[in-house]
């Protein structure tokens, strides 16, 4: 896919999430892979409802930016790290929900857990409701190559993973295409909001 | 109707439940009759808020594709038993909210009873808000045939019904045309909002 | 103002309530003073986001249909007995949310009271937070002419009131006009979801 | 910026506000600095999501209305308040949300301290989530004079401040423009949220 049709996508991506209250006041940050050794990622700090092409550079597999002049998204070395681990891997979006960053908060353990929910069939590689969804949480660091350190063992022990939770923070989730990664943050918002509801009501 | 006017309202209310976030990532499916031996249905695995002609296809009324090169919804099975049950059923919406996911999953009982709610009324035979609107929860099941043998006693036994709760996954309601359908659909979430929140502060 | 004024205020009235979930499935009815002796208003059972011209009727203050082939809604006599009450009224909505419902059902008291809410000013004749703002609930009932029976002795006893609730059913809310009234629909449902939240947490 | 740049962002923010729901039924009030001695304020009960040009009136630095036949918001002095305090604030946004109301009236303290929260780099000179972002309470009351004579010390004190709320009222916030005080009001709602659904699920 050429540089104009991923920008567009992630463009439109952005402009869905914001709509949905997934990337309040700047927050997230998206890319996708352009070549075998490039990234394209948001610039630092922009409104993710509003951004035009000039609001996306691109990086080197480290995360580095190639375009004087503009700044990568500071967590861009989470996003280069994705790359580097999975060559199939096409696109990674980082959200930011209330419902996100309130499970993670709420949740002392160290991985959330889902279960006999139809939607965890939608993401890859899952095709029965009677399954497990393991969610790592990871606590939030603003050190990216720390934080990406202690991502590494989790995401090498489960290779068919496809998200992990930063604690206060958001969600991390990957796959082929963007609308892969559309369609896991649906599923993963909506199980999110089902296990606070959940907990509303039965504690 | 002509199946240009059935696709266009399957269409139509495919963006409007995606709109309310009855349709996340994929889920649901939904039919028309479209001859006495025929019904269209959504494609497997479409996003139901971007529906086009190409995303519907025609079965028989055992479910059964007949548009080689695709695949009508893993569903489609529960869709055909209602319209073979009842010949005045014209359309079938399966839906997948938050709020039917989490009612489902609190309920232990094998039923919902909604009493004294005024919007009672916008189900198909109901008449008075002092009645008793009876829902039944089924347990998931990946097997469709095994599913529909359940929900069959339960049709028989109940004529007039419109609709059931298919636990941790989603409503089906139907009707004589997809504007009824989605009238229930909208007074059936409105009552899950209710006994949840009702919930929330009783506990 | 003419009726073609006043239709389109109640049409516009109705795509907002329904946008906003005041109005699902068909519930809810509107009306305006179309004359010293006539009202318009909303034909039963019609989509109250699709309201058209046809989807209204004029009546006289008695609440009878002056245009055969057309019902009024059967709430009808609420509304005429609110014209026939006060002169200054111009405008009647009522809209069925989930949240006056469930707090209509939460409350085992006669009323609702507000205090200490800024938003207080939004009615009618309030000037000062620091005030209360009292709101009838009558218990729900399909005979209209018993329940305005109930509703009157209040009306006669409180010239300055703004609104009744109808419990499991939704609000009546009156004003100069449809603006009026859409701004007080605004500022109860502000505090019926102020009131929820408030109890959710402290119970 | 021309007060033609200026009208247009505020309106454009008000429509944003209201759509969000923060400014039910003609709450809140918005300025923005229009010279080194004149304000842009809304006018005193205007609908925020339908402003227009000529609901927007010059006032000086101490609040007074400089275009007869138009009454600033009775708000104004909180407004002129703070572009007296601090040369480099451009704009003041005071929204009315449920959130805001419903927390500052649960919180019996003076006020809401957020600590380990990402969103937290969303206000102006935050640079960490591991810091702690201190927002006042202050009583409400119909007096302005009296208000802000109470308001005065804490932003004397607190000179990197950005926003206060007024119990059961609503938010002040304010930075060097327009777009920087609805990155703060998204950030704060943001929070609101959060801690509402933390304290409904661990009560």
């Amino acid at each position: 896919m050429s540089r104009e049709q991923l920008s567009g996508q992630i463009i439109e991506a952005g402009r869905f999430l914001y709509g949905r209250g997934w990337a309040p006041a700047t927050s997230g940050n998206y890319s996708a892979r352009l070549s075998a050794s490039q990234l394209l990622v948001t610039v630092s700090g922009r409104h993710k409802g509003q951004l035009g092409e000039d609001d996306l550079l691109a990086t080197d597999l480290d995360g580095n930016g190639l375009e004087p002049g503009k700044q990568p998204s500071a967590e861009t070395p989470l996003h280069a790290q994705l790359y580097r681990w999975q060559a199939q891997i096409g696109a990674v979006l980082h959200t930011h929900s209330v419902n996100a960053t309130v499970l993670s908060r709420l949740t002392l353990a160290d991985s959330l857990v889902f279960a006999d929910y139809e939607l965890q069939k939608a993401f890859a590689g899952v095709t029965r409701h009677d399954s497990q969804v393991l969610l790592p949480i990871f606590d939030n660091d603003q050190d990216m190559q720390r934080l990406s350190a202690r991502v590494q063992p989790w995401l090498d022990e489960h290779p068919d993973c496809v998200g992990y939770l930063i604690r206060g923070h958001g969600l991390y989730t990957w796959g082929a295409s963007v609308a892969d990664c559309l369609r896991q943050v649906e599923a993963f918002e909506f199980l999110f909001e089902c296990e606070l509801k959940l907990r509303a009501v039965q504690r």
